[in-house]
C-alpha cells in the first residue's frame, strides 16, 4: 500500500522513505478543524499498512506549529452540540493520538513558534520532539474552561516530564519553553530555529537506514507496555525480540559486523 | 456543605475559596499523632463534597513542614501493637493519601525546613509543590527501620522522579534539598522563605480563579489514569472532557475569546 | 542457604554481607555468552534465599563494565536458530532481569567504560547506578537489527528517564554519558573512575548495615507497585508497612531513638 500525499487539509511530501506533514493554515498559525482532525486521523490510520513510509516528520508552517482547535471552527460549534455529538468529537481527537501510535513509524515532531492545545498533544504524542529556540507548548486546555485530560494527556505526559511537571502544566496551562522542556525530557533536542528542519530530517533518514520492522516493534512495544507489570513486559518482549530474531536485517547486521561493514538494513 | 475550620489537631483558615492549613505543634517541627492523621483524612475526605473550597495549601509552621509521626506519640506505641492494631494504622495513614488524592481540589505543598517521614509523603501526595530554599526532604523510614513502601511512596514517588531517584531516596533516607528537588522535578519551584507563603498563594489564587469543575476532572483523571493503558486511557479523556465541554465555563471561555475578554470562571 | 562463590562465568567474592561480582573476560570488554547468562540467572535466582549476602554491587572489570552478548558466541548462533531455540534464549536472558529484581537485595551497578546492549540492561535492572566519568551506556539493539524491546527495556527505561528520552536512546541506540546520564537520573552519582569501586561499596555498606528485611520489601514493592492503581498501591503498601512494623529492627530503631543511640539492625 503507498501513502497518499495528496491531502487537502494539510501538507504532505514523501522522499526517501520518509514523510513530512504540516498544517496548512500558516496566517493563523495552524489551528486544526474538524476536517483536518479526520483527514490526519485517517492519514496515520493508512500509515500502519503503508511500505514506502518509515517515518513520520510532524513540522510547522510559517514558524508556528500548531495553535490547537479552531476558536472559531471548533470552539464555537461544541458549545452548541449535544453530549453524543460531543463525544463523537472527542473520541476523533482521541482517535488521531491513537493512530499516530498505533501507526508502526517513528514520528518526529519538529517544534517551533506556537504549539498550544491540540498542537501540543501532537507534539506529545510524537516519539521524538525537537524545539527551535522559540518554540512555545502550551497546554492550556483549562484556559479555555476544560480539563486538563485531552486526547491522552493525563495518562502521557506525566510519563513523558514526571507527574509533578506534568500536573503543572495541565492546572495552570502555562508555557513550556524550549530550554526548560528540554531540560525536563519533553524535548530532545533543541537548535536554532533555520536548523530545524535539516535536524529533525537527519534525525529521520537515520531511522529510515534502519531496521524498519524492528523500529516499528520498538514503537509497539513502548506503547504497549505501559500498563503490564514487570512480569509481563518481559514475556512479551521475549516473544517481540525472537520474532526480530527471525528477520533478514538481524542476518544482515551479524553479517556485516563479521565482514567488518556497515549493514545495509532492508526492514524486513 | 460547608468546610469545617473549627478543627483540633491541626490549623485551618479559608478565604477566597482557598483553604489554608498546617499542622499545629511548631515547638516539635509538627509531628502527626493519631488524632491529627485521623482528622486531617476526615478533613480531606469531607473536602470532596466541599463549595467553597477550591484549592487547599498545606504549609509548614514555625519554619518547618511536618516531621512525620510522632516518635513518643506514635512509633513507641506501634512497637507494641497487634497485627490487627498495625493495620488499622497503616490503612489509616494510607487513607489520608487516599483523601488527599480523591478531594477533588488541588493541594499545593508550600514545603519549608523539615520534611521528614510522612510529611515529605504528605508532600508527596499534592499535586504542586513549591520550596523554601532550606526545604529538606527525607523518605526516612528505612533509617527506623521500615521499608520505602509508605502511604503509596514505591508507587507515587517513581513517578514524580523516576525510578531510579526514587529508589535512592527509599533506600537511604537521605535527604533532598530545594534545588535538587526542582531538579528532579520533586518541586515546581524554589522560592526565599520568606516568599514561601505568597507565592503559594498566588499560585492557588490562580488555580481557585479558574474552572473548578474542570480542574476538578483534571486531579481524578490524572489519579485514575496510571495503571490503564493507553487506548483506556484516551477513551476514558474522550468522556471526560466531554462531559466538561458541556460546562459553562466551557461556554464562557468561548464567548470571553469572542469578545475580547478575560472569562471569568463559575466553576459549572 | 549461603551463597556461591565458586563460579565459572563470572567473578565473585564476598564480605561483610556485600557480593561483589563481574563479568570475566575483559580482554574483550566482557561479553556476555549463553554460559554467563544462565549461571548469572541462577546465582540471582538462589540470592533470594541466602542469608549471607544483602547487598550487590555488579562491577566492571578491566575497565568496562559489559559489551552485551558476545558477537561470536551469541549473535553468530541466534542467525541460526529455530523460532522454539530463540524464544528459550529470549525468555533466558529476561529470567535474569527478573531474578535480578526478584532477588531481595538491592543491587548497585558500578559502570565504566563500555556498557552496552546487555549490559546496559543489566545496569537498567540494578536499583542503583554508579557511574565513573568515562561510562558510555548504549542500549544498541536496533544498531543490530533488532528492536529495542529487549529484557524490559520498552517498560523498565521510561520509567527511569521518561518515555521521550527512552524512545530517543531506544531508536537510535546511541551512547549515553555519565554527566547526561545523572541529568537523566539513569545514573544516581558520577565519580571519578579511581573512586569507583570505593564509592559504590561505601553505598554498599549503608544499605547492608540497613534494616534488610526493610530493604528486601522496599524493593518487592517498588517493582510490584509498577501495574497497580493508586488505591491498590496503598492498600498493598498497608499491608507490607505493616509486616515491617512486625519486625526487630523496628523496635531497635524506636528503643535507639530513645536512648540516643545509633541502631544497630540484624535484618529481623
Amino acid at each position: 500500500m503507498t501513502t497518499r500525499t495528496d491531502v487537502t487539509h494539510f501538507n504532505c511530501t514523501l522522499a526517501d522513505g520518509i514523510a513530512r506533514i504540516s498544517l496548512n493554515r500558516p496566517e493563523r498559525k495552524n489551528p486544526l478543524t474538524f476536517d483536518s482532525y479526520a483527514e490526519l486521523r485517517d492519514w496515520f490510520r493508512d500509515l500502519h499498512y503503508a511500505e514506502d513510509v518509515h517515518v513520520v516528520v510532524f513540522e510547522g508552517n510559517g514558524g508556528n506549529f500548531c495553535s490547537g482547535g479552531d476558536v472559531h471552527d471548533i470552539i464555537g460549534p461544541l458549545t452548541k452540540m449535544s453530549m453524543k455529538e460531543l463525544m463523537a468529537f472527542t473520541r476523533m481527537t482521541g482517535d488521531l493520538v491513537k493512530a499516530m501510535m498505533n501507526c508502526g513509524k517513528p514520528v518526529i515532531a519538529a517544534v517551533e513558534g506556537v504549539c498550544a492545545g491540540a498542537g501540543a498533544i501532537i507534539a506529545m504524542a510524537s516519539d521524538i520532539r525537537i524545539a527551535a529556540t522559540d518554540a512555545k507548548v502550551a497546554f492550556l486546555f483549562n484556559r479555555v474552561g476544560l480539563a486538563g485530560c485531552d486526547m491522552g494527556a493525563c495518562a502521557i505526559l506525566p510519563r513523558i516530564v514526571g507527574q509533578g511537571r506534568a500536573a503543572e502544566l495541565l492546572y495552570f496551562g502555562r508555557s513550556l519553553g524550549a530550554e526548560e522542556g528540554h531540560a525536563w525530557g519533553f524535548f530532545n533536542r533543541v537548535v536554532e530555529q533555520d536548523k530545524l528542519a535539516e535536524t529533525a530530517l537527519d534525525m529521520a533518514q537515520k531511522l529510515a537506514d534502519g531496521p524498519n520492522f524492528a523500529n516499528m516493534m520498538t514503537k509497539t512495544m513502548l506503547n504497549q507496555e505501559w500498563s503490564m507489570s514487570i512480569e509481563q513486559a518481559i514475556e512479551a518482549e521475549a516473544q517481540a525480540q525472537a520474532i526480530c530474531m527471525q528477520t533478514q536485517d538481524f542476518h544482515r547486521a551479524y553479517h556485516a559486523f563479521v565482514a567488518k561493514e556497515r549493514p545495509v538494513f532492508e526492514g524486513n
